[in-house]
């Protein structure tokens, strides 16, 4: 009889791990592969950045809430961040989409508004890419090129002991802005002629919607000199990213409760949304797009003129596994919950 | 009211133009831009051509008759040839996937086997991606990187007056492989006891499933001194192809089709079902993956030692317009009948 495994019981991780494991790579170019924001690859001594997204209508995005242009915005947004998490410099895109004829050109010139915007905003510039059709849905598929001076790019496996552990921005806003927007169109559903009021929410929904990537840090570090000893962004919620820096650097991490910077409007949302705690939504959240890094504990003071940055933790070695200190005292094992789309 | 234009009213080719005819390129880096084969992008002085395809279940691949591991090759293989079109080599490639839970963990290794022995195969590195769910069918997204000598690249637009219209290997074979699937896969689903009979279309069924890129062209460009003045590679079928050379190179072209190289297997094909005519088989067919250049006249003599590369025809100014010779005298106008996945 056949085998057949389910891939839901190994998880996306899981996954990449089973069929990349025997990668071999035949190019001296290929600097860096598998396992990080991007990928490096050495152009005659200088090097090459390179992720990529794919981006699946019904799975990554809801069309009842997200305006085409926001979507467009976002898919180049979330790109250039795993570009910054490597401390390069992103230059150029290739978007690929896919669409069904439920979409018109003039929703199509919506979507590619925001994908321009997002490319001016951040000065890069829309190279190549693919346009066919699905036979359901859309489908998005960016690819992200940046540039940076040999051997500074920065991966997740690097970090060492003792090493500071800090977060620029707030988190857990953007799932605090999908869980408002799941709620409305809840409501819409079962009574279309009640107004959803956002004017309360707009930060959060604007996390949630239309966020931006952290290309000030990147210009901040090298404006102070920095190098961060590791780096990752914040996509699926600061536990699973945290182990991923834990585990690539086989090291153990500190995280204090009450250092986690949580906006107050965020606060205050989780509140009134059925008493959600601030600190999970941080945690498990994701989709906040900060850049999560660590540093070496003799750089505290370049940090200082940054007050958009906190230190949240240290490292610690692997034993000591990753634990957060809570506001009660208490020390809890971080688990990752972040969002894991082959998990049922 | 809003107004709404249906995509098939400009189909792909109409609507790239539409969504990519207001790029103003940012970086002095992105040296080519969409409307080629690829991209290419300098890194301090060196080039670097990138290139992505988007690959959706049920609209390009149809597993019924597809297997999982030359779907896995030929999704690789055909960005390849993308970047081999640009005469460049391809070094790197990242590889996206969405899957719906129909699709366990073995049927991911047997694409995946795939996709190494292409890159085995061609010398190129998997160095990212992305791995996700899909709410239905299988979504492939591909981006092969590869490097370029400065300015040695080859685009579609640089063809001259008089410049000598060549092609490597076979054209049509593809599509009949196609054809004889279809009509096998109609065969099944109305009668499944009747067991298929592929053995006299091996190659026309391999030229589909599993196509070959044609590095050894470009291996024997360099040797032989030869640099292509124009070049594309034969996805949509020759009509198709040769009118973007045209197009973008604003000439017109003489094609004779005597000169269009057609194997014995697929003319006989073609006449055994329902008489398709070879000619147009390899004219609008399609997915052949061949090479289709243009070079000066004096280099002629350098062809010669390849008996894998044909003469078929020669460009002219744009007011004769794109003309194909046919056996029987006539003349015709080459029209773009290449499969276009966005027109109804």
């Amino acid at each position: 009889m056949e085998q057949r495994t389910e891939i839901s019981s190994l998880g996306e991780f899981g996954l990449i791990d089973h069929l990349t494991k025997n990668i071999e790579l035949q190019n001296a170019s290929s600097i860096l592969s598998v396992g990080d924001d991007a990928a490096v690859i050495d152009h005659f001594g200088r090097q090459t950045v390179i992720t990529t997204d794919l981006l699946v209508e019904g799975v990554h995005f809801d069309l009842i809430y997200t305006p085409l242009k926001h979507l467009g915005y976002k898919s180049v947004v979330v790109n250039l961040s795993d570009v910054y998490a490597m401390n390069a410099i992103p230059t150029q895109i290739t978007l690929s989409v896919a669409i069904s004829n439920r979409f018109s050109l003039e929703a199509m010139d919506e979507f590619y508004e925001g994908v321009y915007a997002a490319c001016n905003a951040y000065g890069v510039d829309l190279v190549g890419g693919d346009t066919t059709s699905s036979q359901k849905g859309f489908i998005i598929s960016v690819t992200a090129i940046g540039e940076v001076a040999p051997d500074k790019f920065v991966k997740r496996s690097t970090a060492q002991k003792g090493d500071l552990i800090c977060v620029s921005g707030d988190l857990g806003a953007a799932f605090l802005g999908l869980t408002i927007l799941e709620r409305e169109k809840k409501i819409f559903l079962e009574s279309p002629e009640v107004k959803p009021d956002f004017e309360n929410e707009k930060y959060l929904i604007g996390r949630m919607l239309r966020p931006e990537a952290r290309k000030d840090v990147i210009e901040f570090f090298a404006e102070a000199g920095i190098i961060p000893t590791s780096m990752i962004d914040v996509s699926d919620g600061l536990s699973s990213d945290i182990l991923h820096i834990c585990k690539q650097s086989q090291l153990g991490c500190v995280l204090y409760e009450e250092k986690i910077p949580i906006g107050e409007e965020t606060r205050k949302a989780a509140f009134r949304l059925n008493e959600l705690d601030p600190t999970m939504c941080a945690l498990n959240g994701g989709e906040d797009y900060e850049l999560l890094f660590t540093i070496k504990q003799d750089e505290y003071e370049k940090l200082t003129p940054n007050s958009d940055i906190r230190i949240i933790g240290y490292m610690v070695d692997a034993e000591e596994k990753a634990m957060l200190h809570t506001k009660g005292g208490n020390k809890v094992a971080i688990t990752a919950q972040g969002w894991n789309h082959l998990k049922s």
